[in-house]
């Protein structure tokens, strides 16, 4: 290995070898993806993405980039609330940007059923197939950790937003409190890898995704992050008392 | 069976099984709750049990009936609270009284250790062993749905508080959204008996416990009994889309 390492859940691994890593277990779980958010979180993994659609208030005419957008949870959200803003005020269509770097999650999300508005890319967060200052918004959910170089794909994300293009990105993060902390991870490694177990036959990704959330940075440290990328007035609002968080900068 | 039944999970039995079909379940689990209520809601039930506290604001002097408070958890939180006020500003000590219909709940708080505030009872929250209006506060955590006449139980509330009084239950209840309602159901039922069985090698005493989560009344039926048993002004506050509802009222 050369180089500053990579993290592949508790492993550090050679930053080449990540991204084979992180594909081999998407494809494993695209199929049982959706089930198992909702096993895994008691189906509370959407109000999250639900405040975090309310928070983006997609409009018609934007060009609104869905990066790691998968199953098309996200994006189908988006459609709906761009397209219901449209029957009451009229603009023209929304156009919604789905890249995802594993080909099985975006195959699992077209199987699903789309909307007009959107479209389906394999594509690589640190190497957006889109031009410079071309969407009013980047989203990211649940991706950004699984990236092999997270400040390349922040200055991605900087690079296809327009000026007073809005950038959210959705991730666990670390919780406020020790009690809440020490619950939540009894709940991780006890837990989690059981279900994986119990519902995909897979504990091995399961512990990586529970792994891979712990070496992901703090709130604050990617407020830095987002910051150092080039967006202005970077911040975060906790989800669940840390569990997820919410970070959102501007591109001026 | 004679007269209307009683429920127990999603079984009909004769109201006077009940009792010792409940405590049952409750001897069983009380070593292991408090772990397995973190596994099961990986921590967020400890949100919600702030929020509850919060809300009451537990003052010095004040007396606040626990019911149902087992193992200390809220009666901690409550006591911590009213000493804070206590130092900032003085006045006389709170007294915080656990009532509990099972003993091995008691006797796991007690072990756990409590505050100097706190006493712990053995007793009925059909039949509270205290006088009329002789408190300010009742609360009830998680309780209320274990009790085989839940009118019964809140008029009993209503009489030991004195006017001016606040009531508080926090309790499961119904997700507000088909698409929440749906994966908690099947978190509820694949996922919650499987760390029972898993954890506490009791799969049965954690079925019964989701099973009596859909028996409980919805949160406006749930207004409906609290209004007919003599509180004024009562409502709710839906905690994590609805899995959890605080209700209140006020006794005047």
């Amino acid at each position: 290995m050369t180089g500053p390492a990579a993290t592949f859940g508790f492993r550090d691994v050679d930053p080449a070898e990540k991204p084979r890593l992180v594909r081999g277990v998407f494809d494993k779980v695209a199929s049982r993806y959706d089930l198992m958010n909702d096993l895994m979180s008691a189906g509370v993994h959407r109000l999250w993405k639900d405040a975090v659609a309310a928070r983006l208030n997609p409009q018609p005419g934007e060009v609104i980039v869905d990066c790691a957008g998968g199953t098309g949870d996200m994006a189908r959200r988006f459609a709906k609330m761009a397209r219901a803003a449209q029957l009451r005020r009229g603009g023209d269509d929304a156009a919604i940007h789905i890249i995802d770097y594993n080909a099985e999650m975006i195959a699992a999300g077209r199987e699903r059923g789309g909307e007009p508005e959107i479209t389906w890319t394999v594509g690589d967060a640190q190497r957006l197939p889109l031009p410079d200052a071309s969407a009013n918004a980047y989203v990211i959910s649940f991706g950004i950790r699984n990236v092999t170089d997270i400040s390349a794909a922040l200055r991605e994300a900087r690079r296809v937003l327009k000026p007073g293009g809005r950038f959210l990105c959705l991730e666990f993060s670390q919780p406020a409190t020790e009690a809440l902390r020490r619950a939540y991870d009894a709940y991780s490694f006890k837990v989690i890898p059981a279900i994986g177990e119990l519902v995909a036959k897979d504990r091995a990704s399961y512990q990586y995704l529970v792994e891979s959330i712990r070496r992901f940075p703090d709130q604050k440290t990617f407020v830095d992050l987002i910051t150092k990328a080039g967006f202005s007035r970077a911040g975060y609002t906790n989800f669940t008392g840390g569990v997820a968080a919410l970070h959102h900068g501007w591109a001026v």
